[in-house]
């Protein structure tokens, strides 16, 4: 009945379903048959109604169908990955470890400042608690009992950090180009590590959209979030990009802690629905997993990403944004010697010194 | 005397020296004596005197030192290129020709209006006129008589070009990957190209700057034009994506015929100070070009990628920014087959079409 070859109409019929588009491309016959299978998929066992108002959509958590890549379409396609991901080992991964870089200038506290400020905000908005002794590392996640979380909230807690996350990398890189081509100056290899983190940020969000999809609340909570964060960031970043690049690295800081209470959540068989999920294709892809790996695999490889960015950042904060150049970009006369690099092999918690960045 | 080890008076001794920092990094003693020797490379035989105003420096047309790396420091670095350049031939870039795709719609009309708007002001501010025939296509370049323009000028239009051609990829790069994270969809491959885009450009404003060092009213005027531009564009893409491609179409579409009109006044001899000049080193490295390569040369990679562009744009322009894959970072199932692609070997002038870059 929906035989329609309109685009226009098509994307109607979409937003009839929820406004999910699929991924990659399908001529219109191919997207109506999607639109019907999504429809079929979604509502097969109740009459079609319109998305509830709560943080979570009611959809039982699985990998969501919108997301999905219908194999029955011969003309949907994969583009290629941006920024291969480096290779990290299961020791490196397991050694990560929740750290905290001491606030030591005035810059360096407004920056801790803000990222508490943001943080208490957001566990109020996913509701989401836990003990601050954790936060300053005297006390491990896995002795944490109260406050516990269901799967669902922290899907929402993860899609909503995420989403938050890619902004800073693009924002700082855009605004190292603007700056090298306004002020006729080299960048000194800067801007890639910025916006591979913010496509490294954007590949967890895709992810986790694999297992989950976000009511319409989230939805519009996600959108003003961004609205307001860019903005500011943006704003920050002209103003002090030292502070900005020591804000993200407390932000980071925040985000292992995150990642270890979940992970140690699943170890604690607090969360069953993770216990029998396996990682989406795109994570198997992105990360180079064995098929088959599990949710708490894939966490493994996130919370180590969340690590990288918060050695990445704290280490810009130590130098000099006009002279000095990237050193997870740079390659070292003494290989021999730690140095800042593109994987985990030598982790710094809380960054390098700008000696050390600068070192042979 | 200048015996100081203070990075603060490093950089005020670079101030006094026309706020030209040196591309990579150096300890602060290797700083100032790379401040010396800028200052007896400027200023050898004249008093140091205050930069005049006037569109161009005062200093002849030559490599200039600010810019290099000093092989007398151990310590300066040198960082990965983001993006290695893709090998074009000698054949496919002497093939490259101006060409014009007919405005089609409203949203065209708009785009090359403005083009037309910026191109007067832009002519006008470096000293640059030209037959209108020759954009049309209707007259070649190489009979162009009058208003003969000298190196210098040429050399202030490419830094003016290459300084405003480095905004709109990183404009539209970044608002794809927000509208991904906010509205939690993929955004089917089309952030890279366009990062990629505006990574290219800012290497050809780099490889001017190392033949060519604006006074101090033309970076005044880099400064005001990207302040507006910038705004201005992302505005833009915020209300039309499309309309803003295909604005950088006929963007590109000038900066060919710019570019093919610089290389056929250097054929006639119109430019002997191009012609005992040798590419510089980041141009070399940067398209892989052989040692001793000439000026001609490299503006015949630049007219190239900015034929790229060209490309790119008018074709992203002609497909559905929500739906469809970038069709430049698409494998095909039909190899055999013409399809777009990252080099110039099947480049179309005016862009493919829709059924075009999504067949098989």
């Amino acid at each position: 009945m929906l035989s329609t070859r309109s685009p226009i109409l098509a994307k109607t019929a979409y937003r009839a379903v929820g406004g999910v588009k699929p991924l990659a491309y399908q001529l219109p016959t191919a997207r109506i048959s999607v639109v019907l299978c999504q429809y079929h998929g979604a509502t097969l066992n109740q009459p079609l109604q319109v998305r509830s108002f709560s943080f979570t959509s009611k959809a039982p958590l699985q990998t969501t169908q919108s997301l999905q890549i219908s194999p029955t379409n011969p003309n949907q396609r994969e583009t290629k990955q941006s920024w291969p991901h480096p290779i990290y080992n299961e020791k490196q991964m397991a050694d990560i470890e929740i750290a905290h870089r001491k606030a030591r200038n005035f810059s360096d506290r407004i920056a801790i400042n803000a990222v508490r400020f943001l943080r208490g905000m957001f566990d109020i908005a996913t509701g989401y608690k836990h003990d601050p002794k954790i936060a300053s590392g005297e006390k491990s996640p896995k002795e944490e009992t109260q406050f516990a979380m269901t799967e669902k909230k922290w899907m929402v807690r993860f899609i909503f950090l995420e989403s938050i996350a890619g902004v800073p990398g693009f924002v700082a890189g855009t605004l190292r180009h603007l700056k090298s081509i306004r002020s006729l100056r080299r960048d000194n290899g800067w801007i890639e590590t910025l916006l591979e983190e913010g496509y490294n940020e954007r590949m967890h969000l895709l992810t986790f959209l694999k297992l989950h999809q976000p009511g319409l609340f989230m939805r519009l909570m996600i959108i003003g979030a961004q609205g307001v964060f860019y903005n500011a960031f943006f704003l920050s970043y002209l103003l002090s990009p030292r502070t900005c690049h020591r804000f993200v690295g407390y932000l980071e800081e925040e985000a292992v802690i995150t990642y270890t209470r979940a992970i140690s959540d699943i170890d604690a068989g607090k969360l069953p629905g993770f216990e029998n999920m396996k990682a989406p294709q795109i994570a198997v892809d992105y990360w180079k997993m064995n098929p088959g790996a599990s949710i708490r695999d894939m966490l493994l490889y996130i919370r180590a990403d969340e690590a990288k960015h918060r050695e990445v950042n704290h280490t810009l904060a130590n130098l000099d944004g006009d002279m000095d150049p990237n050193p997870f970009m740079t390659e070292y006369e003494d290989p021999s010697k730690p140095h800042p690099s593109k994987g985990i092999a030598h982790l710094k918690n809380t960054g390098w010194s700008r000696d050390e960045a600068l070192s042979k």
